[in-house]
């Protein structure tokens, strides 16, 4: 008799998105009139078109695949050269940070490498993951078997979650046991918190005294804006030996739909095996990849490689001011409405407190039923987010300026 | 401490590609002149161009996406439902198989299904596979934990290997002892053979009577010429309740570059829980999926939807006819130089026993030598693929008929 995994058994029902999308559609149903005023800044999906270097770039590659002479089979499952190289020199050793070309394995998309890096790692390990935080790390080690079952608030046995706050800055400070594993994710989904260098070298010394791993997670790392925030993990002293960071395509240069995204493992990262012995990470996630996966579309790796030429970087860059522009126009404008804003300044998520202790659900219904406005319950992302909302600034401008002024006009 | 995934400590160094790659790269430095000359009928990736069907449809969604009114950002996890309604029905419903659309799991390519799929298996399968195999089935299961260790011929201890030889049609029979989980790929890599309407019949009457999960690869679909063969393991009736089948559209529509391929899961397909309880195993695929996965590129899938059109079809039809011709050249070729040959009738692959008991090293050494042109020795793929090779049919038709040429000049 063939058996399935259990531990998908224990995976609560893919609550959030679902019953928001329910009750959106209970109130377009019952309020025609309103529901064409509905503006959604629920999910974290980018609006604005492609950067034009990354489209010509995919025209070229459409046509070379076209003729005999330039057609490309299998590419090497880790990335091609060129855009393993594009992607080392200028979002790693252009700011320091000493990263090889083949440390960079490209994939297509960080949701499945944060998923699939726990293919190389062993079974016992202690996992901590904020509260709150991006759902896949939690169900992945889920289906995994590194929790045990979720208790009535949604939270699993044996993960260790780390409250995030506004005494924090949103951004967990290293706990006093021992974990093995760490998840951090800076600029922060869902809070729009991004981590200080102080923050990040008291995680990267938590973790080297412990011999731990840190799981960075940097989609969102383009829109750091505020000097002396690091770019990247491998901006600390001593990281080489303890983290692993996953970047993306998708919210720079508007890949949601495109897919493309990259993993660094440096080759001084070790880890211990049952009996104690260390051994590099570098080769394990290399044969898993060559393994398991057949490499990025070539006509994808070109548009990606376009985004690091002189016009691809200058348009990467107006799509972030225009996303960034519209995060300040909703913090002015929840601001305004008197709302404690937190996020919004490093990152496309605004976080929201609810006012007069309303739950996340009851603000997600008066935004809704009052503004028209879709936003996501913050507790939907844990117990922690409790009390918070999160507003999407993925939006055109107009949107942007109309969901400010809607909020203002909420009576709370 | 961090921890890692032991299992990978056990896996053989991926041994044969490189080795290939050393011989030849050896033969071609000392013999300037010769290497001038080579063929290479190794790996098996297409090299003639895409359709233009594709190419037209890839460009028109590049476009799209250049554009704010027509640009999109993430779509559903498991694929567009257009290219789900495309597969469904020409694959499987206009051949009388019962297959849902929302059966239908677009995805990035076969060799990442066919290792995925184990997320969602237990762990105390019997897993049985062909010998000689597609290494991705043993690798991923060596890397899930579900084997020993190797001996020295490569077999891992608790997979149950399952020999094919001439006096099989070299397609495994149904084992007398129960097996869990059984790997079958028709048309069969590497010996090209492809199953029988009795064998697949054999099998799914195996898989009912033992609860067994049959992991049907039919990657190589398109290249079934004979009528009779079974194109899906669907066409066998029970198989809605024992079977999930992988395809692709790499080796139809030459989209080993592009990068599209998808998996069949019914709805109907239950497995057991540990307490002996069936569950449906399509909502733990749709988990897996939605959790760890973010789709197919938007481009890609318009390509993948192109290859359904009239003309997309007319022009598969063209490239298969073209790469079934090269196998009917190198075929004839090496009969006519006295060879025993399998395959290459209903696949792109000819598998080829060596002459005088040479083993598969030294017909690759006498291959690469006296007719330059590169092979794959058949040890690489299993234990019962000692004294045989493979060749691609995988190229130009000059090329084709160039190795078959070559061949007969060979004195054995």
């Amino acid at each position: 008799m063939a058996f399935l995994n259990d531990n998908y058994l224990k995976l609560k029902a893919g609550y959030l998105f679902p019953e928001i999308g329910r009750r959106v559609k209970a109130f377009c149903d019952a309020n025609p009139e309103a529901a064409k005023r509905l503006i959604r800044c629920g999910i974290g999906d980018v609006t604005e078109p492609l950067p034009p270097a990354a489209v010509a770039a995919m025209h070229q590659a459409v046509d070379e695949l076209g003729v005999r002479e330039t057609f490309k089979g299998y590419g090497p499952e880790q990335g091609y050269e060129w855009l393993r190289q594009a992607i080392a020199q200028n979002d790693f050793r252009d700011r320091g940070c000493d990263v090889a070309n083949d440390e960079i394995f490209v994939s297509d998309g960080s949701k499945c490498d944060c998923g699939n890096i726990l293919d190389i790692l062993g079974s016992k390990n202690k996992i901590a993951i904020s509260d709150p935080v991006y759902p896949v790390y939690v169900d992945t080690n889920v289906m995994a078997g590194h929790t045990g079952e979720a208790n009535a608030a949604g939270a699993y046995s044996k993960l260790i979650y780390l409250p995030c706050r506004p005494g924090n800055g949103f951004m967990p400070e290293p706990p006093k046991k021992h974990v093995d594993v760490i998840y951090l994710c800076s600029p922060n989904n869902p809070t729009g918190a991004a981590a200080s260098r102080e923050q990040l070298e008291a995680w990267v010394k938590y973790a080297l005294e412990n011999k731990s791993l840190i799981l960075f997670d940097a989609a969102y790392e383009a829109y750091i804006a505020e000097p002396g925030i690091p770019h990247s993990i491998y901006e600390i002293p001593g990281t080489r030996e303890c983290a692993i960071e996953f970047r993306s395509c998708s919210k720079n240069g508007g890949f949601t739909g495109v897919r493309c995204a990259f993993t660094v493992v440096p080759k001084t990262l070790r880890l211990a095996a049952k009996n104690g012995e260390l051994h590099p990470l570098h080769p394990l996630w290399l044969r898993r990849t060559t393994t398991k996966f057949n490499g990025v579309s070539y006509i994808v790796q070109r548009g990606a490689e376009a985004l690091y030429s002189p016009e691809g970087k200058a348009q990467v860059t107006g799509l972030i001011r225009h996303y960034l522009g519209n995060a300040e126009v909703l913090r002015q404008g929840a601001k305004q409405a008197g709302l404690k804003v937190f996020g919004g300044v490093n990152a496309p998520y605004i976080w929201v407190r609810t006012p007069k202790d309303a739950t996340s659900w009851q603000a997600f219904d008066r935004i809704l039923n009052e503004a028209n406005v879709v936003i996501t319950p913050g507790s939907g992302f844990g117990s922690k987010g409790e009390g918070y909302f999160r507003i999407s600034a993925f939006n055109s401008r107009a949107n942007a300026e109309e969901v400010a002024r809607r909020l203002q006009e909420l009576k709370w």
